[in-house]
């Protein structure tokens, strides 16, 4: 059914927002639940959007798996990141390895991890890496141009980008994955999607530039210099998703944004880790706005622009514990949470079935 | 070893706040990780104070147990819950029929349960019940007196009731349970754990007096006024633990507070639980203010006196979903994160192990 998709228009035209008449049938069966009215608060609200997401009221989130997006980022010549840009397919090994943050979390919470080259700068061989079958190569160029000093990738390579994360989990929900996890890596990332934070939700760059993986306060400033720049030199168009993943975006934050669409698409739920797979669902709500509907927000994110991020998506995080290393891992923490959720929505006993007396009238 | 334990002053003596130079040595291997300094904050904190408490940078928690205390208030007789009676034993049941909310979440993270008759008014026959093995009959009394006329329970029955908490969480530590959750049942046991928790944090009731499982402003008055009285009649001893529980405690609340003193004495961590576990952590943190560095705050309760609570103890809580239901279900839920957490301590790679180039200097 994905192989007739062939643009970012076709998607959306099929995006529609979760029929709210399915929240209220979720919510009759919270109301009959052997405890307290609504006892698990948010826990019930998550329960429910997801049976309005899946249409049904035996939702189940068995199948997991966390796509993460790698790629290199030209503003890296600025000296945005405290890290070497070797770190980017460092990472990526690592991942392959099952030996990074990512890696200890997503078997924790029972989900399976996929890296894709979005465009990373090296090559590498699937082939001859161990756990190959886990990296996928769609690279759209090996990395991109510096955003200070133009555009960071062309509208083609834009629209590729989001294509690529929209046929790859396209795919896997084909196959069966009931839930979707995005995740990043790559050096420089934060610059990139702090300007796309910057120009959506109109925040300042003082709210909006962080520390990042942790530069010192020089850093913080050349990297302030970078998304001003980077803004005053392209003008991205606030209203055009593809503009502003083209002017100051980044190959993985498109896939990322791919990734979204393709939840939405298939109505599935799809879960938002930290700043930069939340700068790619400002990409992808810009282009459909529906897509809200299907996201959940794995965590608040210690950069500081997260918030205002989360606020203009109107999304509420469901973790907040000072995490911000990316990778999907705060995601990943969240799907044992809603998971849970899941599990108290169908597996709870109704007052009837445990009789137990009610509330008395 | 618990056999020679006798007395609650023999615990104390033998409970030791945890080596900082265990959370020293910890902190130098998550220095050591493949990730930003420090990026998966509280997670981090948490893994420390782990290895901390049992002395080991291995540790593991891989056996996990939920104790939940039920037991059954005189105080009801004020009006202070929206519920009956009745549902006391009836949630017992459920509890043991994998029903409640408790029982999912438990089964998704993995703890086993087991429910204790502190002092619920029926008499229940474990051989006649469905997974009667779960429910172990430790009846103090066939419930409380009523606070609000009068002490709660004798400094005997008080006694009883936290030996007893210690003994049966002593019994499954030493049978190798890695960590211990505390749990509640017991209709109109708000009002109680509202009682301790404005005495011993010095709060207000306007703020240490909530809705519980969901009365009306009527009912809300009428719950305030059983707590003011109790206090004006009874006038606990801020200083004295056994004397704020005996005169306006519960059962449960007295079986919540040994089983932090014996995770503490065994050095184990504890998970405690919302309002009603945490009015048990402030009697056992008045005993003994050691145990505050082997007890965790699963959550932030929606019962609005629990931030003082969290306050008094130097808590901070590991989730914030709105959540009130007790039964342990807040605490089962952030197992799975500090779970998370300790793998991530465990099987994340150092940097040069991943051979991935560090921070550049």
């Amino acid at each position: 059914m994905t192989e007739k998709i062939k643009s970012i228009a076709s998607i959306i035209e099929k995006i529609e927002p979760v029929d709210p008449s399915w929240i209220d049938k979720a919510k009759e069966r919270t109301a009959q639940l052997v405890m307290p009215t609504r006892a698990l608060g948010r826990l019930h609200n998550m329960a429910e959007r997801l049976c309005a997401i899946r249409k049904t009221l035996r939702p189940n989130l068995k199948q997991k798996e966390i796509l993460i997006m790698a790629g290199d980022h030209g503003v890296v010549a600025e000296g945005v990141s405290a890290y070497p840009q070797e770190v980017t397919p460092a990472m990526v090994q690592t991942f392959l390895a099952d030996g990074a943050g990512i890696s200890a979390i997503s078997k924790h919470v029972g989900a399976r991890v996929t890296v894709v080259d979005m465009g990373i700068i090296p090559e590498l061989d699937p082939a001859a890496l161990p756990h190959g079958d886990r990296l996928v190569i769609r690279k759209i160029a090996a990395g991109t141009a510096n955003l200070a000093a133009g555009p960071a990738m062309t509208r083609d390579q834009a629209k590729q980008a989001v294509m690529t994360g929209f046929s790859l989990a396209s795919e896997r929900i084909e196959k069966g994955v009931d839930i979707i996890g995005t995740g990043d890596m790559g050096i420089g990332n934060t610059t990139p999607s702090s300007a796309i934070g910057a120009v959506i939700t109109g925040s300042d760059l003082s709210v909006m530039v962080g520390r990042g993986t942790g530069v010192d306060d020089d850093g913080l400033a050349v990297k302030k210099a970078a998304v001003e720049k980077g803004i005053a030199v392209n003008r991205p168009e606030v209203e055009d998703g593809l503009d502003v993943l083209s002017k100051v975006g980044g190959f993985e934050i498109g896939g990322i944004a791919g990734t979204i669409l393709a939840a939405a698409f298939h109505r599935r739920p799809v879960m938002i880790d930290g700043f930069i797979s939340t700068a790619g669902a400002l990409i992808a709500h810009t282009l459909c706005p529906a897509v809200r509907d299907y996201m959940f927000a794995g965590h608040r994110s210690e950069e500081p622009g997260h918030r205002a991020m989360l606020d203009h998506l109107g999304l509420k995080p469901i973790l907040d514990l000072g995490m911000r290393l990316g990778e999907g891992s705060g995601g990943a923490m969240a799907m044992g949470i809603i998971e849970g959720a899941v599990r108290v929505f169908t597996e709870v006993m109704t007052f009837e079935e445990a009789a137990v007396p009610d509330k008395e009238a």
